[in-house]
């Protein structure tokens, strides 16, 4: 990080307030007085300490892949109720079903161990750009730069995680700006203090999932255990409270509209860096491609399901999946015209372009690397349709993926396991046998032929550049549907690829002895296998080329700037700052920035996903609301809106006030804001949290967890009968 | 209405604001100085005269079955596209594609004539009640009463229109407490001047019909022509524009939110003075089974339709109207709860009740009507289910409904014109030979059959006191699945009903003959008529009854009510007082009461049903707004909403300002105001207006229509060259 810092001026306000995913020390560039007046109450210090490398922020944690904030000096955390719903399901019964009636410890005795439920908590960040830039020999091509680069972070990974309970990765910033290695603490117990019923924390399902106006108690409960001396340690009953240095206590008081909030976390990936090429490509191509790809296997996958109930059932999880790409790209694709994401970025580039070629002593080498960048992507753009097809296989036909997976497999199995790619490594095979395994009950032959059908008929209409050989010698070079057809037939009856038990054998062979089964879908594989391998390198070397043309190019950005420009989302601790606020989401309509209990009451069918269970409705309905009434709205309210600049990766992360305490957990974006990830439109980023006082209500007036109110600080008053804490 | 008069005092407030759809009597009846108060600046006695039976409401006028409103003294109606479509239709050619590109007349003599097009201007209102009641004999029982009164009416009917151009109509108010002859002179020609392309006319089609945010151009401009003395003629190139006494001008202003609007019209059915037990029963009852047996009908034609293309498109019809009434009474469901609605009429009549009990000397026979129409209500109910499954066969399989047709078309066909049932009536025989023929599109048989088998189940499962003698006959009593599909496929495999000119023949038949035919289809369906026909004698029983006690219950409600209470629609003229503003159809969400032109950019996707036409979308991308831009908004509004009191009937009726200036053109109520035929509901009663603004903008900015634009007041200045009026 120190790099970028000397570029930029010390303190500065960013161009849009919401906007900017921080890092903890760009926060410390940004202008205090634009925080404070923004409403910022505790000092900018407060929130990063750079001589300790730690702070406010670091009560942020990263639990398997989610985000979860400690809200007390005992260890307690709150993420979301998806977050932690592997725990929930490791200890849900038929008789005792958890995931449905939802679960409250009464003691710390009945507090739930969970095998999968490590927290994450930050201990130092190191730049590492030297030694990793230094680890790239002289005169290397730009595979060799890559493998270099990987070869070095899992050196630097492997140095650092030799501590114990340690978890490290090396993160690559502006596209190799800088490079930083990242050390965390990992606690390896954590135990569900909390949980409401499903029916709560899933509250309109995948029908309300990306909507607003919206009803769901998307929060969950843990809390971290250590060794009696406050080191990580596995579960064990001798274990104590994690003691938490930095924790958000619980607002009583919760949000109103025009409120500032922070949202802290660990967002996983965003684009805005991408050159406008870059960007336009996946407007123009990538997008309507996958709509176009994904459409027709969707209306394959509903016909053939349709006319047989079994295989209504076959196709319903890759259906799912199939919906939720699609509607993603849509909400890309509408989100980057809405936005004029890709024309804005190209007026910035513009600009900066402009700027650097009138200092073009010392920036005339930044312009040579976009046009570099730009000869890459065109090169790219060439082979786009045939990379998106061997690209898409995964998310179609069955047969033709596991084959490929299989003739992978064996491939990658004959190499030592540091040099296997890392999806086939030692530690995937479970995971691999797993998937060989668990496909079998998605495969549903009638929709399997078409499928497979259309994607040879889509490689068959490719350029001659862009030619798949392995179709090309299977099914031949154009398209006749009847030929085709009977081709595909052919191989479906003759092939043994879909047949567990075989294939499961199959999984353990070596390459020669897959070859001399002479299994017609199985050679069709061990082609399309050899494809996707080259495929592969090639991208190493793009990515090599990309490592060392793109900092060049983002150097000139950030110093063009000349203020904090939050680097792309990167799995690295981040922060937000935000006001609570509704939005348009088209002419004629306003979304309200908060929801409430009558709202969630309106929704009730009665059947999934809005089935609110009878103890929460009742106590609803009765307009018992305690202490957790809005004044304004005279009800509790339940989620609400803030234009903080979130992305996948924030599930769970605590929203929380200007004086550092939680008003909220954010679980979800608006539709309208999917395509934030290429750039932050204020008109409609909004994120979706919690209001901490529907988590109040439900723990007081539902549940009545009156210990757990106590120690969040939240109940006072001597404890009532039968209190055990 | 002047008993209505004489019961109330004379000058009043109601209740709610937007609530009521007055009869220009009562607007007088109406407190003046609270019209002033909400924005009524023209005084009353302007609105109607009672004197003369006439006023400015008399602007509004019936366009087949529509509503239309005189925008000039030259003759010029505008109305919705929707009902000026038969005549655009007429008119279109492949090569002179009127509903595509829409039309304008540049001079009078390119007016396009309309063969059905009629436009009906009010002339007098007659209270008929003591001549109706008179007609009732001494002693008569319920069937000779309704056979009286419905006689009466047809004779008062025939008297009225003797004189030449005048259509009557006897109008029941508040379930036969008062009768009133209408009588309006009908102009026969009108000719169409200017259309939309049907891309604006029906922008958002099916899928925004019913919705909000809306950006519909529903508007046409005809001209009504009479002889050159003034009296209605048919088409004559010497005809000459109407002369029209009352009209409203265009304001070029257009409206903000908040102001006060009217809407005139002719609202067609509602049913607010039903007692909360009958609203209560179709609620509980009739719009749950209509979900339900529709719903599983729609399940059905999708299923088989979705096997065979063909199938597809001879379904397609029946699934339109299908799913409009599935969705119909979905909305009233979510209506008549949101809205409390018989929860507030169940709480209004036990006001009525306690009041009338303390005055039972005057009222004690309203509270025995009461009594009476609850156990009427009672005995019905117990046939619910068998009327219901009756009643619907219309609407599902085809055999069935023709062989029923078939049978009551013999039957009817052997009386005497004036003693047959009105449908059947000598009149109707085009109409009914015309359907005989049209179905044939609409059968197809995998289809029909699963939906006669479905009727069947029904059937067979009703209760002892409930059968349908019919299919017990035809199926047996008990539902086997096997055995009734044996017996479908048998009636489908023999019948000729189903063959064009065949069932053309059976057309012409005697009951003799169609039953010498021992066509199975047919005799079961000679079975089932004569239970609809003993069905249709037992409704005239009621309705006898109803006209009997419900007068005497309704006095009640309008004298314990002290003010002037607004009868259920039944087609005659009505005005609506209401505000311009938005709602909230949901937590969280918030409806502005405006759309603008960008809205509408922002909804196309060259697409049906959101294609804007070229020549309107480059006007408006190029944001030339002319002089219509509204100044909160800097656009041209397209759509507005107000709280205007309309349903069925109201469609093109003129949105008036307090100055009685043309503001808008209502075209549609929201989803969530569906059931406001039942009661009204100030949350979310809304219905949908094209903002006059936007008419000016189409005419001026897009169509150039210069001269209209000066007939109608609003251009100034000396003809431009070119301009022939």
């Amino acid at each position: 990080m120190k790099k970028t810092l000397l570029l930029l001026s010390l303190v500065a306000a960013p161009a849009l307030a919401g906007e900017g995913k921080w890092t903890p020390q760009q926060v410390l560039e940004l202008d205090p007085a634009w925080l404070r007046a923004q409403g910022l109450q505790v000092p900018p210090k407060k929130l990063w300490d750079p001589k300790r490398g730690t702070g406010l922020l670091a009560g942020a944690v990263n639990v398997g892949g989610c985000t979860g904030a400690f809200i007390s000096d005992t260890g307690l955390v709150i993420t979301n109720h998806h977050c932690a719903f592997g725990i929930i399901q490791e200890h849900s019964t038929p008789q005792r079903d958890l995931i449905t009636q939802g679960f409250l410890a009464t003691e710390r005795k009945d507090e739930l161990p969970g095998k999968g439920a490590r927290v994450q908590v930050p201990r130092s960040f190191t730049d590492v750009t030297a030694q990793v830039l230094a680890a790239v020999p002289e005169g290397a091509d730009d595979t060799a730069r890559f493998k270099a680069i990987e070869r070095k972070q899992k050196e630097l990974v492997a140095e650092c995680e030799k501590r114990p309970a340690t978890r490290c990765q090396v993160s690559t910033f502006d596209g190799g700006v800088n490079y930083t290695l990242v050390d965390a603490v990992e606690l390896q117990d954590s135990r569900l203090v909390y949980a409401p019923p499903r029916a709560v924390g899933e509250y309109g399902g995948e029908e309300d999932n990306w909507m607003w106006p919206r009803h769901t108690g998307d929060f969950a409960i843990l809390r971290a255990y250590t060794a009696p001396d406050g080191t990580s340690a596995a579960y064990s009953e001798k274990n104590v409270p994690y003691k938490a240095e930095f924790f958000f206590p619980l607002s009583p008081e919760g949000v109103k509209p025009g409120d500032f909030v922070m949202v802290l976390g660990y967002p996983g990936r965003t684009y805005r860096a991408l050159l406008a090429e870059e960007m336009a490509e996946r407007q123009s191509r990538l997008y309507p491609r996958m709509r176009d790809v994904f459409g027709e296997a969707i209306r394959i996958l509903e016909e053939e399901g349709d006319k047989d109930p079994a295989g209504k059932i076959a196709v319903a999880s890759t259906l799912k999946g199939l919906h939720n790409v699609y509607k993603n790209a849509g909400g890309q694709l509408a989100g980057l015209k809405r936005g004029r994401i890709v024309e804005k970025q190209r007026e910035a580039e513009a600009a900066v372009a402009a700027w650097a070629t009138k200092n073009s002593a010392k920036w005339g080498g930044a312009l040579k690397a976009r046009e570099a960048l730009l000869a890459e992507q065109k090169a790219t753009s060439k082979v786009f349709e045939r990379e998106f097809l061997l690209g898409a296989t995964g998310r179609l036909a069955r047969g033709p993926s596991l084959a490929v997976t299989l003739a992978r497999l064996a491939t990658e199995r004959a190499k030592p396991d540091l040099e296997r790619r890392p999806a086939y490594m030692e530690r995937e095979q479970v995971r691999i046998k797993d998937r060989l395994e668990r496909e079998q009950k998605n495969v549903f032959l009638p929709a399997e032929k078409r499928l497979l059908t259309a994607f040879v008929r889509r490689a068959q209409a490719l350029g001659a550049d862009e030619r798949i050989a392995a179709v090309d010698k299977h099914f031949g070079k154009t398209f006749v549907e009847k030929d085709v057809a009977a081709k595909v037939d052919a191989m479906y009856a003759a092939t043994q690829v879909l047949t567990l038990a075989e294939r499961m054998k199959m999984g353990t062979e070596t390459l020669a002895q897959l070859q001399a089964r002479k299994d017609p879908l199985l050679a069709f594989g061990l082609d399309l296998a050899r494809e996707q391998e080259a495929l592969d390198e090639a991208q190493d070397r793009r990515d090599g080329a990309s490592s060392r043309l793109r900092p060049d190019w983002r150097k000139a950005v950030l110093a063009h700037a000349g203020k904090p420009v939050a680097p792309d989302a990167n799995g690295t601790l981040r922060v937000t700052f935000a006001k609570v606020q509704g939005y348009s989401p088209r002419d004629g309509a306003v979304y309200t920035p908060q929801t409430t209990l009558s709202g969630m009451l309106a929704k009730h069918t009665g059947e999934e996903p809005f089935d609110v269970p009878e103890r929460v409705s009742k106590v609803a309905e009765a307009k018992r609301y305690g202490a957790w009434a809005d004044k304004k709205l005279k009800e509790v309210p339940v989620n609400f809106l803030s234009d903080a600049d979130t992305t996948g990766g924030n599930s769970g992360s605590p929203t929380v006030n200007g004086r550092g305490q939680l008003v909220g957990v954010n679980f979800d974006r608006v539709w309208e804001n999917v395509a934030n990830d290429f750039g932050y439109n204020p008109e409609v980023a909004r994120n979706v949290n919690v209001d901490v006082r529907y988590v109040l209500w439900m723990l007081d007036q539902v549940e009545n967890a009156d210990a757990l109110l106590r120690e969040l600080g939240v109940r006072k008053g001597p404890p009532v009968a039968g209190e055990t804490r």
